[in-house]
């Protein structure tokens, strides 16, 4: 098989790779690492991507990592089922909107789910309260663009959605714990507060392939959070 | 014309379109605006960018922002000169880099630039020692790529080194501030201690239409630091 995709459990990076792959339907070998056996540091991996970070993606001899670089080359690999946009104008806004969520929104929704997962959120209440209204705001530009369409961008599932699926589901996650109840009053329930982003999320996870993309500890384990979530790219 | 640029003097963000813009040879309207008359937060700039932040690019009735997007729609929308690689697996290399780049290495570049110009760098010492040590490793990778290779992935130009250079030069700069001094031991000169970064830098200033992306303020007023840099996105 060509394609084999190293990732982690609960790695929303990770994540939207495997949404990817399921999406253009490409067969792909599925080398899920454990993190807590360290199997992302491992020499064979190190090899790969020097960071020690996954997702990592094989394509016969060729190697690339970064959650979004390797949706980019999977696009330009695979064109088949286009997730970058239709014309120049569509990638733009894809980028951009990709882009806007990497440097607005990730590093507050990042701090707050590793904040919730490591149980330190008495700790520095105040930072992620802040944070919490950041991420609030730019949740709010979204649910805007999907009270008027079904994707984020245009009329098609794209990389944009993918890139930030992952990480409304560990927010949703990280919520639902007891622990982060002074931070979650105005986010749950989604379906009150955000209803087209709760909409849009129940519209993915109603995707052919979508349960293969579930993280598995997720699924095995239902009441034990473990702290897999945030360690990775 | 068609393509109009709003940019600012010193914003990295703006320079690496100014790059591109002049490496693809395309007919642009320079819009530069006035960072400390609030220009980039007019209304008719937030009506184009509601985040207030430059470059934006207009395109006739097309509007893009975040550098990086407006990179990748100028080389779908006019791909004569190829920005982001050839093949699926350089395009996937070009990607992966600067998404390293942005992710490991921008942060803290950012920090020092900031810190420096705003002559803080004595309140933060230890932080930005930190910061200057992970920035020389990331440099020092970028380092061996180029004591191999012209540019710093394949064999041309490309959006990766328009990403990158003007984070170089604004460091060059900052680190030859006397308030830089205690930050600069091991990255001064150039020449000597990252000789193959010190040539590509060499190599894009000699590039045709450079001077046209060069910041005007610090050609007009050489001897005057001012506080325009690290501003804006």
């Amino acid at each position: 098989m060509a394609i084999t995709l190293y990732w982690g459990s609960g790695s929303p990076f990770s994540w939207r790779v495997l949404l990817a792959l399921e999406h253009k339907r490409l067969p792909y070998e599925s080398q899920q690492l454990h993190f807590d056996k360290q199997e992302h540091q491992s020499p064979q991996m190190l090899k790969m991507n020097p960071r020690g970070r996954v997702p990592v993606l094989k394509d016969n001899d060729y190697v690339v990592f970064e959650s979004v670089a390797i949706l980019y080359y999977l696009d330009q690999k695979y064109p088949q089922v286009p997730i970058f946009g239709l014309t120049p104008e569509e990638s733009g806004v894809i980028m951009r909107v990709i882009c806007e969520f990497q440097a607005y929104a990730e590093p507050y929704v990042q701090k707050i789910v590793e904040a919730v997962f490591s149980d330190q959120v008495s700790d520095d209440i105040e930072e992620l309260t802040d944070a919490m209204h950041i991420v609030g705001r730019e949740a709010r530009t979204i649910e805007g663009r999907l009270s008027k369409e079904q994707w984020i961008v245009g009329e098609n599932y794209t990389a944009l959605d993918m890139v930030i699926f992952p990480w409304i589901q560990l927010l949703r996650r990280a919520m639902n714990r007891p622990s982060a109840a002074a931070l979650s009053a105005r986010f749950l329930p989604m379906e009150r507060n955000y209803p087209a982003l709760a909409r849009w999320v129940s519209r993915i996870e109603a995707l052919p392939g979508y349960m293969r993309t579930y993280p598995p500890h997720w699924r095995d384990v239902q009441a034990n959070f473990t702290t897999e979530e945030g360690k990775t790219t």
